[in-house]
């Protein structure tokens, strides 16, 4: 398989539920078990480090495209770690650079990623979200926009999305 | 008054309605004539050309930050034209750079500078948006979002805002 | 005249000799004095501070294009702050934003401007100059990169430029 | 080896000289060897394409930072392809991301990552480069800047620099 899929797991940082956790974890092992690539936004916390986490943890390798000018801050467990300097800004490049993108939980910055990821014609997958959450982004989003409520429905819908769209 | 005074217009492009562009021209105006800068997207179409259009004709000065490498496809009403080469990257300029951001119409970048206003710490009004948005975004930015039915409720709240947080 | 002449100015900061800043200080006036803006990185020192507290003493108006992502070490001289959060990053907005870019002094981000303005198809004036940097520059930039020794040759190359490649 | 070590290799598209490419080709098969990741600008000619399809036949990971908006351009040898939309201000990016700084050929392109780089406190090497070229950025750069006749000397140079900067 050539060039790598890479599969961008967006969600809050600091302020992450502990479900939102525990799920990006189990999303980022089956990331990793179907042989996906993890991107993320690289930092320490919340559903990026979780994902991340659970990627290592099925062998899976993991990038973290960072905000800051330098990897001080990024996750122990984002093995590629690309330097953007330019803070928030760099959500869209984690958007562009995804094949397909999955979210988990909401945030500010989240929010932009998704509707950064509409704007650029990608899939994203909304996972676990609430009501008002999916009616937004349905509204100016349309089909580009999945809805799930399991990891296992996750890995089905990137499957379908990858055997129309992936390159020979 | 030193340094100028920004005020960030954001809205859809192509698909503004007739009565977003008409607002737009209408906020636009009360921009300029409260002796403020209107900042947009610097396209020349929707909301963002309508605001500058009415800015200029209110004698104002306007900005429009570019998303392509070069100034092709700026407004006519654009008189300061920042090209970005960044594509929708570029709306993180947009919001760092406005005092304050009025938001008209809702589509994908709309909501983008939405986020990212409210992920920088940055104040929004709503204008004239539906129920779903502005939960949506309440839920997600607090006190951080305003909301408001027409232009002169704006001008209002940012005469507030500037009392409080403008530099002397 | 509109859009609005961008003329970039670029040199190093904290390094700047009092040579650089006071010729940028002329260079500014000048710029000021023929009806065209400003632009520079809008730090509060160097040759981009001293170039925009003589536009600013011309009348002229001035911007900053930000590095940081707020406005905090903003030269008091840039009236229009144009907020990046991109660090180094912001050098090729700076460089694609300005009509004809002018080079005083050199550091390591200043080499990055003439660069990329080479690169982006900019004409770039090299003011006072030493003889390796002009003969690096010519190397690569052949016909874009324009010699001078002093601010009226500057202006007398910007006239001719923007007398061929101004729009109607 | 954790996180992996990005090897940055900059140099010409279009204008690379058939030595460049044969010894970038050489110098990503080193890398690759060595069990560094190279990391280039991602396009399919040039020092980029030849230096990642060194890597790849040393069987070694490759990253390309892409200009464009999608990876239509890129380079087939390029495994994980950051998408950034930026044109040339993705140069910065590329710089950031590595460890350490390669470069083969020289161009418009090419020098504003090496002054980047430089502005960033990266080491940079300069491979097989003129005399014009070493004291421009000599002059800017001083300790930061080293010279290398062979890909060999590149890769004992880069030992030595992990040697001592590397994270444990």
């Amino acid at each position: 398989m050539f060039p790598k899929i890479l599969v961008g797991v967006m969600g809050p940082g600091e302020n992450a539920s502990p479900e939102d956790n525990e799920m990006a974890f189990d999303l980022g092992f089956a990331i990793a078990k179907n042989g996906w690539v993890t991107l993320t936004g690289g930092r320490s916390f919340g559903v990026m480090d979780a994902a991340m986490k659970g990627a290592r943890e099925g062998n899976g390798l993991t990038i973290g495209i960072l905000p800051d000018s330098n990897d001080h801050n990024a996750s122990e467990n984002a093995q590629i770690r690309i330097v953007t300097g330019m803070g928030s800004g760099r959500n869209y490049i984690n958007v562009l650079s995804s094949n397909i993108i999955v979210v988990l939980g909401m945030a500010a910055g989240t929010a932009s990623e998704v509707a950064l990821a509409i704007k650029s014609n990608k899939k994203v997958i909304l996972l676990n979200q609430d009501e008002i959450t999916i009616r937004f982004f349905k509204n100016i989003g349309t089909y580009r926009v999945m809805v799930a409520k399991t990891v296992e429905e996750v890995v089905h819908q990137i499957k379908d999305y990858l055997a129309v769209h992936q390159r020979a």
